[in-house]
């Protein structure tokens, strides 16, 4: 597929998983709004935690709604990674020039990566060969402030359109939850070595059967001074490039040596 | 959490993404029965392409099913990487020694790792902690023959048991749909870059809406003959290890130069 109209002004697609109605989309169209050619295709409800799940057993709905003005936005039913897809098949019938994944409404640093619908579509961006970021605030609020937020979601826009990137390109980008004066700049990290301690509450519905809330709680088991999650307790946006391909090329070397 | 029965008998923690009712899960149960202890906790329904989705805003379920004699299992409500949590945190309170997912009915090769519910679960287990390996079967239909499949499932469960394994250790083991006699032997592979092309398949609904179904067509970009679909191609079992640090060390390097 060609690039769509790349001459003229560049196409920049905007999707999250909180769905198009979640305050944290609308700030980052309005931070690239004069970047480029927006057009927004978001889930038509709350995606979060649905990974890179894809639809395969339902049909899939475009809706075009009202957004900001002047930016093209469609509702789907399916998930975030279902709305790359379709918005690169059925909305812009082409490739974007970079994709804009957030702003997510809580934190996808460290472990998280592999549960965030928010990274999942950016990485399908990627693996489309299309530039991609995800973006985070590190404040689940729907009433979160997305000032200092936008200032960063530009910033790193203007870089990924300006450069001659990677076209496999995909940053997670996380944002402290503070105010701007108080965001030291931007650390290149690491993915921090953390995971959620399971703990599933347990509760009786009216008709005496059990059922489970998944709950966990946040552990950091790396100490490492160039992982995200240190950035970001120092008040820092931290940027970690991401991959898709997922082998372990150390361990790939040791069990070469097994025999079966 | 501390290792359950680590003296007796091993722990082996089964799950897929076709659901309880498919036939690789019970293949897989059957090929590791007099390995140890082996528990089943499996979605009650089909849960392909779900990839690391977990589920934050339902409740979730746990029945007590029959399986095959002498094997404890469960189904659960939600997604394969909920079965995995809920096993550890519900049914073992504790950590198996081992998870296997599958047997998939279709490949699991290549990209499909990203989208692949059977491989997210077993990922789950590998943060947890637990070794771990999703299987694959090159073949969609419910009336697979695993007969070759289940003779390589059981070889690799046994070197997971028997090695001083990394405790992250995630394989992803894919078979081809051949007869036993024709399979050349496991290789240890990279993750082939490959993806799909989208082309979704509009129709309309008696109502004159449009709906859009997911299709596309595989596409293998890397013609490198340590893939796992090159492995594959030539009857070879292919063996991916992977990992879920998916920091892009190399554009690490190459982005830290610049200047926002």
């Amino acid at each position: 597929m060609a690039k769509t109209k790349k001459k003229e002004q560049p196409v920049i697609l905007i999707t999250n998983d909180d769905s198009i109605y979640a305050p944290g989309i609308k700030a980052l169209a309005e931070s690239v709004l004069d970047l480029g050619r927006v057009v927004v295709v978001a889930p038509d409800k709350p995606q979060s935690g649905m990974g890179h799940a894809i639809t395969i057993g339902h049909p899939l709905r475009l809706q075009k709604v009202p957004f900001i003005d002047g930016i093209e936005a469609y509702t789907c039913n399916g998930t975030p990674v279902d709305c790359v897809k379709l918005a690169v098949d059925k909305v812009l019938h082409g490739k974007p020039d970079i994709c804009l994944s957030g702003i997510n409404h809580g934190a996808n640093h460290s472990i998280n990566v592999i549960y965030s619908g928010t990274m999942s579509a950016a990485m399908e961006a990627a693996i489309e060969s299309i530039p991609s970021a995800g973006f985070s605030l590190l404040d689940y609020s729907m009433e979160a402030d997305f000032n200092a937020a936008k200032v960063y979601t530009r910033k790193i826009a203007i870089q990924l359109l300006a450069k001659k990137v990677d076209k496999h390109l995909l940053l997670n980008v996380n944002i402290p939850a503070v105010d701007e004066s108080l965001i030291k700049g931007i650390k290149i990290c690491r993915q921090a070595y953390a995971k959620y301690e399971e703990a599933f509450v347990e509760r009786k519905d009216p008709h005496g059967k059990i059922y489970y809330w998944l709950t966990g709680e946040f552990v950091n088991f790396d100490k490492g001074k160039d992982t995200d999650v240190w950035a970001l307790a120092h008040n820092y946006v931290s940027v970690v490039p991401v991959e898709f391909d997922l082998t372990n090329y150390e361990l790939k070397k040791k069990i070469e040596s097994w025999k079966f």
